[in-house]
């Protein structure tokens, strides 16, 4: 661990569960793709690998996005927030973010008093998880 | 409250202390602005008055954005994401929407091993905050 990652560290203020709200947007387009967390270890190997890492809070563990997939997210560049309790990723995103088979995780839109789909799966669901979904 | 935003909320999967992160976004350019806090009330107030309002944690308050600042953000649309614990805020960010006087709350980014500053506030913080800064 260099001193610049400990110093970036000490940069945020991770939650009560050692998390901090992460939010992925293609670096190109400005595409809000996601919003996922990251604790010290997903922030730590984002940044060695190039790969974004996040901490699945309902698994547990860390998560390497696309690791199941395919479907990953390269880092383009990380930015931290005033406060330290967000980051923006700008990532290139392979395919799709969603694991409903969309390019967006934000697929569903407040219009005319009601929630409706403006997206559809651009991959089926069972074509990125396989057997597994 | 209208049948659909009972529905609406209904899909949200507010955390232990009734909250869902909210990530603003400006509409036309996709700059990310700020991610933030909505309970339901902040939510409600939000669809009823089209200002987008948030709710605080340090002051544990609603609060509309730009009440003291005056740089308020209008909102153009309201996305929700597949698990219903993120929301995108599309805005029309008036003037800045950090406290520090920048534009978007990520303004360090990553770079080279450390954390830098990649802009300078537009307005600074005492003419948006008064004698309160």
């Amino acid at each position: 661990m260099t001193e610049g990652f400990t110093a970036l560290v000490a940069e945020l203020r991770f939650d009560q569960h050692g998390l901090v709200a992460a939010l992925a947007q293609q670096h190109d387009t400005g595409e809000a793709l996601m919003l996922a967390w990251m604790n010290r270890q997903a922030l730590e190997e984002t940044l060695r690998t190039g790969m974004v890492h996040y901490w699945s809070r309902s698994r547990d563990a860390l998560w390497r996005k696309g690791e199941s997939s395919g479907q990953t997210q390269r880092l383009v560049e990380l930015r931290v927030d005033c406060d330290g309790d967000a980051l923006l990723l700008l990532v290139d995103q392979h395919g799709v973010a969603c694991h409903t088979g969309r390019r967006s995780c934000f697929f569903r839109a407040w219009r005319g008093g009601t929630l409706v789909e403006i997206a559809r799966p651009a991959v089926a669901p069972a074509e990125l998880y396989g057997e597994k979904e």
